[in-house]
């Protein structure tokens, strides 16, 4: 079989991937008394009297929203609702699979801001934590910035977010082999959607400064009289400090890293031949990278880092989007904020040793069972320590917790 | 350990009931390529191309949202979305032990029926089916008529509809004992919510035309000055034919069956004596009756029912929704309507054979394990019979389906 139709007898024969399932067993009168009536009165009371206690006495604690609105699914666009079901019940299996969180998705019939935002507050009692997946630009950075203000429980792009902090842990381990700095490096990315404005404001937060990103109409700067929107204006404020115009071409001159989340073809071998020695280059156009990682190394490049498994360097959000919600849902955040995100960064970085590090190793693979209950443990840490953990717990703990929820590298 | 002790550890030790389980392993690249990126992009297109293999390639078909707005609480009244979830948590498990159907909690954050209802709608990529729960009256009511005339899945108010069909049910088989025929009875109905109203309408359909409900004012009639509403109304226009006025203790005289779904102690003895020969007495208040079953049979009633599992005849709804949503789902309904509400109370009714039928037992037990399989196949025919079946299933399967997926009745 191909691997279409493998995938798609395998969604046909399940029907879907996902179901709910009962924690408790109800099989005579006495397990329906405790399930349900009369028994369930009892935690509403609890809940009513003391509401923190809906962490306590139902799924909402270990329960993640998984929010699209179909727009931009995978690299197939806006597809709707219906059609996105089934990359939003993927996500909730990874959620469970990596770090045992119950995740559900929530595939909206509507792509206006506002009631996307509406619809996530009012079911915010039954979520302990909110992932918006394949919102399309700039529509993304709307809805996960009203949601951050307007509830309190964790709100995470994942697409922004998932994926800036697995390239920003790659580049930290790459420039420990190229000996630069992040305060010292010019980094230029191409793409301005979700992903790409996430990665540099990401860096900036790392402390790079030298940044410049290209849409299709090459470099942003202030005042670019085409092509510009409330968040491209944004970037260019913090951006571009020398107003550089021109084409990709032109500005990636000099550049030590190139982050592509753009299109295949993207970049050229010129390009990095023109960059400053030892360029990075993570190229994550998906299914084509901008540059495939051969061409990229023969043109000179130190470390190559794709989206795809079949190369080294894999850039998958599966490093972060699981340990970063169990962290969070474990001391109850209230948001997932900066401190939060680098905590991932170091926590993924950290797990390729010096002794390991090369340059088809900046990256854990997806499946190394340390990285969940790593990202776990230091996400919670960063929520205690910057105040937005409801409760305390032991770093230790959540990490040993993850560690058996996980099903991902244990036997078959 | 009292029951309250039991029930609080029970939801405390597991963090509610309900949680979302993967249908498939995901532990190698392999599997990660095709339940995710990029194979998963293939059921995506062929959904986009296709829109009802929705209901082929991902959970919608399985999958009921359990919404309520916490307004209505078992006798708890409105403690709000958040301590509402236990129920609803506890409801989606009875779906899933019942009749192997997905369910999932939907506690929403507004008591608004426009709000509720523009957000079931945008859930409705999601979802094939919505179980609307404790929701007050009379807005249960505005948000049912508007969710099943805005939405193409099948919505289904339990607290009216569930009630109303198991009830029936039990008076169906009471009134093989006492001889007597629908179409000549005399009926009161005490308690104007949700579950009274779903009661009058479906005896209605079954061909009862003398009926008269009361609520706390007594009997109401068409231009009564006093707390009358919209569905007052409405109701006073098909019941009451008379015009009687007065309290239940006026009305109830002569009457051959009293339905009540109000409160502890409303009927006496003494208007038991005053019913027409063998009374039947649905007492449905919780937890504790209208009047308790040995002084109704004490007072001449012939069959009692109540909600209580401690009592002969129990009306309880899970002898209705999951076999009702299994069927509806199974041929992809649109709407569940009257025929098919029909076919489940005859189908609930035939269970208890001719031969068995007692005053002790009209109403088969909530644990028989015939119940669901029975109505969820007489749910699907009807459901075919009256077009509003997207597609056509044998009904033998429907039953030996919903035999398979249920778990109660099964080996501890």
């Amino acid at each position: 079989m191909t691997l279409r139709e493998e995938a798609l007898h395998m969604h046909r024969a399940n029907k879907g991937k996902l179901e709910s399932k009962s924690k408790v067993q109800v099989r005579n009168a006495k397990d329906l008394s405790l399930a349900y009536s009369p028994g369930v009165a009892e935690p509403c009371k609890e809940i009513y009297d003391k509401p923190e206690t809906v962490y306590e006495y139902t799924m909402k604690g270990n329960m993640v929203a998984v929010v699209s609105d179909g727009t931009a699914v995978l690299g197939l666009g806006n597809i709707g609702p219906e059609a996105a079901l089934p990359v939003m019940e993927g996500k909730a299996v990874l959620f469970k699979s990596f770090a045992g969180v119950d995740a559900f998705p929530i595939c909206l019939n509507t792509t206006d801001v506002d009631k996307i935002v509406e619809t996530v507050k009012l079911l915010e009692p039954t979520f302990g934590g909110v992932n918006l997946e394949d919102i399309a630009a700039p529509n993304c950075f709307y809805v996960e910035e009203r949601l951050k203000k307007e509830t309190n429980i964790p709100v995470f792009h994942d697409d922004q977010h998932g994926t800036a902090i697995v390239t920003v842990a790659g580049l930290v381990n790459a420039l420990k082999l190229s000996g630069k700095k992040m305060n010292e490096i010019k980094v230029v990315a191409n793409g301005a959607g979700a992903a790409g404005i996430a990665i540099i404001k990401l860096l900036y937060s790392y402390g790079v400064r030298d940044i410049i990103m290209c849409d299709t109409k090459g470099a942003i700067y202030e005042g670019r009289p085409q092509g510009m929107n409330e968040i491209k204006n944004e970037v260019a404020k913090y951006t571009n400090r020398e107003n550089a115009n021109g084409s990709l071409a032109d500005v990636i001159k000099g550049a030590d890293v190139f982050i592509g989340v753009s299109a295949a073809g993207a970049l050229t071998a010129e390009m990095i031949g023109a960059m400053n020695q030892d360029p990075i280059i993570f190229a994550m156009a998906n299914p084509t990278p901008e540059i495939m990682p051969e061409e990229a190394k023969a043109a000179g490049a130190m470390v190559v880092g794709t989206g795809r498994s079949d190369f080294p360097n894999q850039v998958n959000n599966v490093l972060a989007f699981p340990g970063i919600f169990r962290g969070a849902l474990d001391v109850r955040a209230t948001h997932i904020n900066e401190k939060m995100k680098v905590a991932a960064v170091e926590a993924i970085a950290n797990l390729v040793h010096q002794d390991e590090l090369n340059a088809d190793y900046v990256i854990p693979g997806p499946f190394d069972p340390r990285v969940a209950p790593a990202v776990a443990a230091a996400v919670a840490k960063a929520a205690m320590e910057t105040g937005v953990a409801r409760i305390k717990v032991d770093p230790e703990e959540v990490k040993e917790k993850t560690k058996q929820l996980a099903v991902i590298g244990k036997g078959e």
